[in-house]
Parts: structure tokens; C-alpha cells; sequence
């Protein structure tokens, strides 16, 4: 009865466009707070309770210190098969062998690539080869995993999850490092087989960033990207423990529980909004805006792209976002006020928007509907525009002790990072979540990478999900702020005050601070051949 | 059993989003080729064969010589209820109540209006009234019709179609001018009463010139908007004379038969392209492009947009699209090839995402999921940019004379308008549809009012559906534009011969020129009241 059972859950997904208000979202939304109230533990590691904002959440807190905990938490598992070689199989293929190998543990991790696949190369170059048993034929690596870590892309899971279930062992526990296969589970009604584990550990970051931080943790104990990890399923019982272990193995500062449907609401929502399609529509606007007011155009993106990337970030990542807003003179705060005031609800409609495309199911079957028509239209470059060469130019000649804190800017940025938080709070969404998919990500993994290269070239080589999402709803967030923000400031509508009061005394102020209480403030080093291969949003 | 119906429909309308290729919105998409072979006979009216592009479609030719047979066609009916007062309402309803008094015929048509609604003093003003029974509450209205003539808003039916099928008199009739209702119950598993019978008329243009050309027409026999007509159920046996009366009666010059599926598909689809969306992103980009290359922002209007709306449509209204490429220098033309090669498959890939998205279901959602929304996030106005600001000055200084046909834009919108033909074939609708909903709709209707008032007005002031599809739509096209379609103009890239000649021998410009001739060419002439209300583009 597949057929009927899919009709029934496509109905469920979608229930939020029919169903009375009361009801929009909540059958999706209510996943995160079932989250909230499971306080997890483990047999092996300790779990710790932090205060984030109004609630308390289990959290574990990683580092190497706790390597030798690994060979505990992976028993029985004597191979690994990481399957792929985008972004998040490399590093997370190395730091699992790094992180067991330095303790000994007897298992073995196995790259598994399809036949003839270009990445045989790479994944030799990293140390994985044929002759010693840690690189081959995908399948054949899946049948002889434990546990099978599937990090190709998000249509090739939609292509071949069948075949991938059936090739894994009876007990092997499947590993998913992003909830989109649910997603699309869900909306063609099918299920994991329920004889397996399915579990899933996220790092809230890309994979370049998964592996350097890795690497500068050695010396820095605890520096790394963290992660969020959900129990789909647990036949074996052992389920949370093997998750925690394989975070912490990767190199997690800390992780947090949330559930693979949450996962995927809050990711795909995430990178659509001020991880990749908002920054990238905000700078866009701000650029036109600039100019409009008589700047050159390198002037215009020192002050747009620039500000936000080599500077409002960079003050969000070690002092947290109000520090944006303490930083600035009396007068540039009321220029910042003016910005915030007029941009909060106009971001705030295109990232409630998004959230109900994802959580409704419609955005994933928009995904899937862009990759069947990928033949006939490939997805062009958008970095060869006037905006992304000025660009260039500007970062040739850059001087970043020189990159303004535009207070316009911070107020136009900090205003959409805050409406999207507020969306994912209303939403049932923990702290944890919320910080690490709007603050922490942006901060610390992405903006970095657009800083060292350029926004354009970010949406360009980022996953195919998120590439078709930030190009999607990019140009929504620059027509919306121009259309109704920057009119409102050129109209002279009033500061509201109520919102920035709200800004000033909001709890997610403590939940960040909190959140980097919990990993070394280490800034991440960019060198230049992490950025020549496609960059995967996780 | 509705929740289980609800699913099973849903699961059909999204089917193209998990299914082969092959199978790709095949489910919607033959419902028009259906229609192609259904050569549709009439007891009263003659219908004819017209040979458009390779296939021959039935259609009838209206007049006013018509109305005699008027009253056969509206035989049984003593009472029409026109339900609303939107747009389309006023139109319909006093083109109505004047053929069939003309005829003698003993038809009233009685308005029907919420309680308490502002409505009611325009109604009275246009001659409905309480006291002889002409204006009245909906419900009651409703109640006592033969014919109901659906016209409030499509979330007004998504909201109470329920009630209004409980309301309705058994054998009476239920007539539509949109296929929206139906869109909606497929996505919820709902359907219409099957004792009824359902009929569409839809016509091709907006109330106001719906009514315009039809005052204009009782001077130019025939003059008028074309309709098509849909018979979804047909109890009595009489729905296709019924609705081909209903379409004479508001001065359809042509009348063609589709279905309610294709017409709201291709109907949804046309508005989110070159009719709106398209329009106002191809204008967005022009303008920033020639500020880019030097002109002023009113050179660079008037090169854009005044262009378009003031120039080459009506070129293609008076003489077909091609006329707008004979008319250019040799110069020009290899100027408007440029634009057109580069923009032709940047626009068909938006194009193409639309109808996707309308026909697997999702952007029916979408729409009512915003509509959910509207209380947090009323729709704001996008007229107060520097765009439309400009607009309105070069719109006070118009010499409509010196209003220049640029050759680029030239090739941008036409290439934009042919993609958007090519995409509803490949669909599989027929002809007669493709014209109007792509060519005649846009050029003779949609416009000429935005050359009056503006893209911005004309998008700020339209339907709800067509209003949330635009400002959705339009920015996609203007990004992609900007960043495929320029980008490879300015670096050189040479001249599609292939593409210039599909172009140059399309088959839609026989139909189109067909299409013309089976109708006058009045221009429609505007007047500042039909502009101060809200557009309604059905």
C-alpha cells in the first residue's frame, strides 16, 4: 500500500496550507519541542544541562580529551563507510580516521565512490586507497559497513536510498549528516526500513570548516565546527551513544539533540535565509542602494558585502550580536535603529514565508522538480555580474583593517539574523538549533568563505539544495528591502522603538553567548585550496 | 472519507515532483490535448474550424448579430446571480444584464454582495438595486439563481465554496470565470457537487476592459475580449450552449473551449510570466543595465519600460511579434538578435520552473498558505521605489510619439514572450490558449493600463494570486537576466542563427495573425475611473 501511505503523508506534510492557523506548521513544528523535553543521556559520555534562553538543554560537550571514550562508544562497529566525496565526506572520512586512529580503536574507515567517479584521485591524495582497503566501489563499501555514513549529494540519496538500503547488512546503523532524505521520504510516503538504526550527526558548518578546525584543534583542544545529532531510529539501543561518538570524533565542540525533521525545517530554512539567500540579497539591495546615494561602486561594496563579511561577523562571532550594535557612536546608532527598524518585519515576512515552504514540503518538491529539469537547464554561474567584479577588484586591493562597520548595514543585516531566530523560536525550534543554524554557521563556517572569495562565488559552489534556494529567495529579500525598507527610511518613518527594545533585551543574546562559552574562540584559517572544490552547506 | 480522498488527490497534483521524467506534469498537462480533440458542437450557435499552427481548433465567433439567439441559449434561466464585485463583476455583470435586455430577453441578473460590503453603493451606482431585486445579499442571491456566476476572490472561494454549493438551487448552475476553485479542491481532495452542472468562461483580459471594449464594441460589432469556456460537468446536457451564451453576452469576439484544469494552469502560469511578473523584472533589469552603461534614469525608463508598454506591444497588438523584429534597421536587428539569443533560454528556464510549480500543485499552496498569513503580513506596496518614482516623472512629461523602440528590450521581451509560448506548447495546450494567455492578454489588455499607471500600480492593484505571483516571480527573472542572460551579451557571446531562426519561422505567428483576424483591432481607449479600483486579472 505505498501508494496510499504516501498519499497519507504528502497530506500530513502539507496539511499547514488548508488546515485553521492553529494548526499551520504545528505538525512539523511540534517535532522541535518534543526535542526540548528530551533530556537525553548516554552510558559513556557525560551529558551536561546549560541554561539557553528561557530552557534548559542536555548538551554533550566534545574535545580530545575524550578520544579514548571512542573505542566504547564504536563498539561493534569494526568498519565505517563514509559514502561520497563532496565536502562533508573528506573531512569527516579524515578526522573519524585521525580521532580513532590516535587511540587505537580497530575501526576502519572506508571511503565508498561510484565506479569511475573523479574522486578516486582526491580520496588517494587523502590517504584512502584500494590496496590497504579503505577506498572502493560504493556498494560493495556499504555492504561491508557497520555503520554507513551517507554523505553524497541530496538527489543522488533521493536516486538511490532504495538500493542503498538493501545493500546495508542486517544491523548496520545508517549515518545521515542532514534530515533531507526524510524530507523526501516523507513526501513520496515512504519510511527507513524499521529494522535499522538511523541516527544522524550535523555539523553546523561546511566541510572545509569541519576539517581545518579539526586540524587547528590539535592544537587549540575543542576548537572544531559543533554539531547537532537526532535518533531516528534505535533498534540496537545503542544508538545515542555511537552518535555522540562519531561527533565527537569529527571534532564537535559540543553537541545538542534535535529530531532529522527539525533538522531539515531548520537547515533548509537556514541556509535560504542569512546563512546564503539573505546575505546575498541584503548585499545586493545595499550595492544599488549605495550607489543611489552617490558612492563609487568600490565604495558601495566596502560598505555592503564587505562590512557585513569582514566586519559585522567577525565582531558576532567573538562578541555576539548586540556587541554590533554597542560598538557604534551615538549617531550611528540611531542610523542603525532607522535600518533595523524598517527591515525587521519586511525580512521577517520572506523567512516566515520560507519556513512554511519548507515545513509545508513544497520547498523539497521544488528541489526535486529543479533537479529533474537540470538536463535541459543547467544551473548558470551568477558570479560574472557587475556587482560580484567590483567585488573582485575590491578584495584585490583590500586593506581589512580598513573594512567599514557601515551602520546601516549592521542595522539591515542584524535585523534579518534576528527575524530569522524569532521565526525558528516561534516555531518550536530549541536554542541550540536557532544559535547554531543562524548565528554560529553564518559566523564562524560561511561568511568567512564568502569573505575570502565572494558571495557569488559561495552560491556558485555550494550544494545543489542550497544553490537552488539562495538563488531562489536572494531576489526576494533585495525587492522586499527595497520595495519596503529602504522606502520606509526615505519616507522617514519613525524608529520603533519597541523593536529595538525588544532587540536589546532579546534571550538569544545569552543562548549565543552561552553557545561560545562552550568551544575555544578560534578563528578559522582560509587557505587557498579548500576554496577550488564545490562547498557543501550542511 | 475526505481526509483519504484529500491525500489521493494530492498525491496526483504533486506527482511530478518523485516521478520519472517521462511522467513529469504529463498528469496536468494532457488534460489541454484532451481538450484539442474534443470538437465541440452547439444547438444554437454556429462554430466553425480554424486551422492554428498545425492543428484545427473549434471555436465560435461572438457579435453582437448574436444576441437574438440569446434567449435560447439562457433558456430555463430566470435568474443569473453575479456573486461579487471585484473586477471581473461590474463587467460581466452589466455586459450581461445589457445584451439580454437588448433582446428582450426575460433574464434578470441580480448582484450579489456580503452583508455590510462597500460594494453595494458601486452596485447601485451601476444600476443594481435593492428595490427592484437586482442587488442583494450573496447568500440569498445564491439561493434563488439558476446560473451562479462565481466571482469574489480566489481566497474567498478557497474559503467559502462549501456553503455556497449547500446554498445553490438543485439544477441550477454553477459558472466560473477562472479555474482557481478547482485548483484548490484537488489540492485538498474536495470536489464540486456531481448533481451540478460546472461551467467557465474566462475572459482573456481584465474586468475594466472587459467592459471598456464591449461599450466600445456596441459602436464596432464583435469588439471585446475573447473568452475561453470550459465544460467541467454537464448534467442537463445543455452546459455548452449555456456557457457560449454567457460568453457572446459579454462580448467574447472568439470563444474556445479548454478545460478548468488547463485553463487554470496555463491562466496561473501566464500571470506569473509575461502578462506581470516577467514584465515588471525584464523592466527592472533594462533600467539598471542602461543607468549602468550611462544614460540618466529617465532615458533609461523610457528605453525600459515605456518601450514595452508604449511601443512594442502595440506593434504586436496591431501587426503579430515578428512585426516588432521587420520593423528595425539592419542594425537594430542584429542588436535585438543579441538580446534575443541571450535571453530566450535564461527566461524559458523561470518560465519553465512556473509551470512546474503550478501544475505539481505547489504554487496553489503557496498562494494559500500567503493568504494565511495576510493578518501578521499585510502585502505592501511596491510602487515607491526609485523605479516607479522615475516612471511617474517620465510618465507626466510623455510624448507618446518619442517613445523610442530599443532594440535590446526589444529582443529581451520578445524572447521572454516566445519562451513562455514554447513552454505552454510543449505542455500540451492548444493553441487559441497559448495566444491569448501569452500574446493578446498581455498586448491589448494587461499593457496598455500599465502604460497608463505603471507596472508597480498595475502589480500593487491586481488580484491577490496574481499579486503574490509577481512580486514572487518577478525578481527571478530579473536576477537571472542580470546574471545569464547580460553577462553573456557583454562578454561577447555571438548570435544563436538556430534560435533567430525558430523565431523567424514560428507557427504561432500564423496563429496569432489568425487569432487578429477574428476580431476587430479597436484599441482599447482608457479612462482614469477604471484605474482607481482593484485590477483583477482573471
Amino acid at each position: 500500500m505505498k501508494f496510499t501511505f504516501a498519499a497519507a503523508a504528502l497530506f500530513l506534510a502539507s496539511a499547514s496550507a488548508f488546515a485553521p492557523p492553529a494548526f499551520v506548521n504545528k505538525n512539523v513544528a511540534t517535532a522541535p519541542s518534543s526535542a526540548l523535553s528530551m533530556a537525553f543521556s548516554s552510558k559513556i559520555f557525560e551529558t551536561q544541562e546549560v541554561q539557553l534562553g528561557e530552557t534548559k538543554e542536555t548538551i554533550v560537550k566534545g574535545g580530545r580529551d575524550l578520544f579514548p571514550l571512542l573505542p566504547k562508544a564504536f563498539e561493534g562497529i569494526k568498519q565505517i563507510g563514509v559514502i561520497g566525496w563532496g565536502s562533508q565526506a573528506p573531512a569527516q572520512a579524515q578526522n573519524l580516521k585521525d580521532s580513532l586512529n590516535e587511540v587505537g580503536a580497530d575501526t576502519k574507515v572506508v571511503i565508498g565512490l561510484r565506479e569511475g567517479s573523479r574522486s578516486f584521485e582526491e580520496a588517494r591524495e587523502c590517504g584512502f586507497s584500494e590496496s590497504d582497503g579503505t577506498l572502493g566501489e560504493m556498494f560493495d563499501v556499504i555492504k561491508n559497513s557497520d555503520l554507513v555514513i551517507l554523505l553524497i549529494s541530496d538527489a543522488a540519496q533521493a536516486k538511490l536510498y532504495k538500493d542503498i538500503f538493501a545493500a546495508m547488512k542486517p544491523g548496520a546503523t545508517l549515518g545521515l549528516s542532514h534530515g533531507f532524505l526524510l524530507g523526501h521520504l516523507d513526501s513520496i510516503g515512504e519510511k527507513f526500513p524499521e529494522s535499522m538504526d538511523v541516527i544522524a550527526v550535523c555539523p553546523k558548518g561546511m566541510g572545509p570548516s569541519v576539517r581545518r578546525l579539526y586540524e587547528q584543534g590539535k592544537e587549540v583542544n575543542g576548537a572544531g565546527i559543533n554539531s547537532s545529532f537526532a535518533i531516528h531510529q534505535d533498534v540496537s539501543g545503542k544508538a545515542t551513544d555511537l552518535a555522540l561518538g562519531w561527533g565527537i570524533a569529527v571534532g564537535s565542540p559540543f553537541m545538542f539533540e534535535t529530531t532529522l525533521r527539525s533538522e531539515y525545517c531548520s537547515d533548509i530554512y537556514g541556509e535560504r535565509g542569512i546563512l546564503l539567500g539573505a546575505v546575498h540579497g541584503i548585499v545586493e539591495s545595499l550595492y544599488r542602494r549605495y550607489q543611489r546615494m552617490g558612492m563609487s561602486p568600490e565604495e558601495a561594496f566596502l560598505n555592503s558585502s564587505e562590512s557585513i563579511t569582514g566586519n559585522i561577523v567577525k565582531i558576532i562571532s567573538t562578541q555576539g550580536i548586540k556587541a554590533v550594535y554597542d560598538k557604534l557612536s551615538d549617531e550611528d546608532k540611531k542610523i542603525f535603529q532607522t535600518a533595523y527598524s524598517a527591515s525587521y518585519k519586511p525580512a521577517k515576512e520572506i523567512l516566515q514565508e520560507i519556513y512554511d515552504e519548507v515545513s509545508s514540503g513544497n520547498e523539497i518538491r521544488t528541489v526535486i522538480m529543479h533537479g529533474e529539469r537540470l538536463d535541459k537547464y543547467p544551473v548558470g554561474k551568477i558570479d560574472g555580474t557587475d556587482t560580484w567584479k567590483v567585488g573582485e577588484k575590491v578584495r584585490a586591493n583590500r586593506d581589512d583593517e580598513k573594512i567599514p562597520l557601515n551602520p546601516f548595514t549592521a542595522g539591515v543585516y542584524v535585523a534579518t539574523m534576528m527575524a530569522q531566530i524569532d521565526v525558528l523560536l516561534e516555531e518550536g525550534h530549541p536554542y541550540s538549533e536557532v544559535v547554531n543554524e543562524s548565528v554560529i554557521e553564518a559566523v564562524d563556517s560561511l561568511c568567512p568563505y564568502m569573505h575570502y572569495r565572494g558571495v557569488a562565488f559561495m552560491v556558485d559552489n555550494c550544494s545543489f539544495t542550497a544553490k537552488t534556494g539562495s538563488r531562489k529567495w536572494a531576489p526576494r529579500f533585495d525587492y522586499i528591502l527595497d520595495q519596503l525598507a529602504y522606502t520606509a527610511v526615505d519616507n522617514g518613518v519613525p524608529i520603533d522603538n519597541g523593536l529595538i527594545s525588544e532587540f536589546e533585551n532579546h534571550k538569544v543574546h545569552q543562548a549565543v553567548e552561552e553557545c561560545c562559552k562552550l568551544r575555544p574562540p578560534v578563528d578559522i584559517s582560509l587557505f587557498a585550496e579548500t576554496s577550488t572544490k564545490e562547498i557543501v552547506i550542511e
